[in-house]
């Protein structure tokens, strides 16, 4: 988005070493120079701070709010219908420490089970409705920001690549205008994202 | 907000005469000069179009994402918990109307065991819960919309208003910080909206 340069390191879900220099115990973190940022909530304000060029946050309350409302609705709703996969696809030196994590704040370590129920709860029709406020803006505009994406859209497709990079299943109607907006998104930057 | 002069028409839920100059069968409706509007979304469109001054919509994507949320989520959650003292209480001439359209929406016009079962299933706790988003953002700033409020500080207000004046649950905690920004709106304009 800034044009910046930068080199990614993939990282397992188990290889905690990877990020202990920025004192985190999970996923993102960033090094920049001498900075290290940990929690994308972070790292965006340090980005724009840094990089004022382009700013992601387009209206800062508007960025924490959407990020917020991922946090706590979006990826929690997605969960519990793709934990089962995800289980399945992890590496298998990941394999331990997904089943002691993920068992731990399911109460259970049968995924598969899990995921059969939440689905059969009427998981992913619960998980499309707590998407209406995002329905609602797009079925106005492009973007959840306007005419161009900005830190809303790229937090919010944050929500949808982690599913789909372990998973199957089709969260979206085909003809619901998230769909149509997460193919946007899936195309932008040379369809970066959509290589994940 | 925009120190417009303006005057108001208290009406009755079953009073639709009231409303239909606007073709509408709902309120908010507003009647402005040779202009009709109806619908909260629609009337602060209009009135930022016809009186820029003091823009209520600082951020339109942030606004409509809010709005949409007030209407689908946090509505949504307050009506099960309020709708048997709401019921209890609407003037003798609304009842039978209320009796009907509410007994249609929830598929039973025992409203007050309707109202305790939503109580007794967390329905509080989950009220709550879904306004984590705009905790965190008020965690940061005084306002949804940063130092000073704008409409999606009013329009989330709304949502607190209506059930404020038709029932005596406390619908947050205390040492909530909703609860302090909710503080902060009824203090507005003179105190003007904890009048209501």
């Amino acid at each position: 988005h800034k044009g910046l340069s930068w080199r990614d390191e993939p990282c397992g879900f188990s290889e905690k070493q990877n990020v202990a220099f920025a004192q985190s115990q999970t996923y993102p973190v960033i090094h920049d120079a001498t900075k290290v940022v940990k929690d994308s909530w972070a790292i965006v304000q340090h980005l724009d701070a840094a990089y004022p060029d382009k700013p992601l946050l387009t209206n800062r309350s508007y960025a924490h709010f959407i990020n917020s409302w991922a946090d706590t609705v979006v990826n929690v709703a997605i969960f519990p219908i793709v934990v089962g996969d995800l289980v399945e696809r992890v590496r298998p030196q990941d394999k331990a420490y997904i089943l002691e994590s993920r068992g731990k704040r399911l109460g259970t370590t049968d995924f598969a089970a899990f995921q059969a129920k939440a689905r059969e709860n009427k998981g992913v029709a619960n998980f499309r409705a707590a998407l209406e406020p995002a329905r609602r803006v797009l079925k106005d505009q492009k973007f959840l920001s306007g005419d161009a994406p900005a830190y809303p859209d790229y937090i919010l497709l944050g929500s949808f690549l982690w599913p789909r990079t372990l998973s199957p299943l089709e969260l979206l109607d085909k003809d619901d205008v998230v769909y149509a907006w997460r193919e946007r998104m899936l195309d932008q930057f040379d369809g970066f994202a959509r290589k994940a």
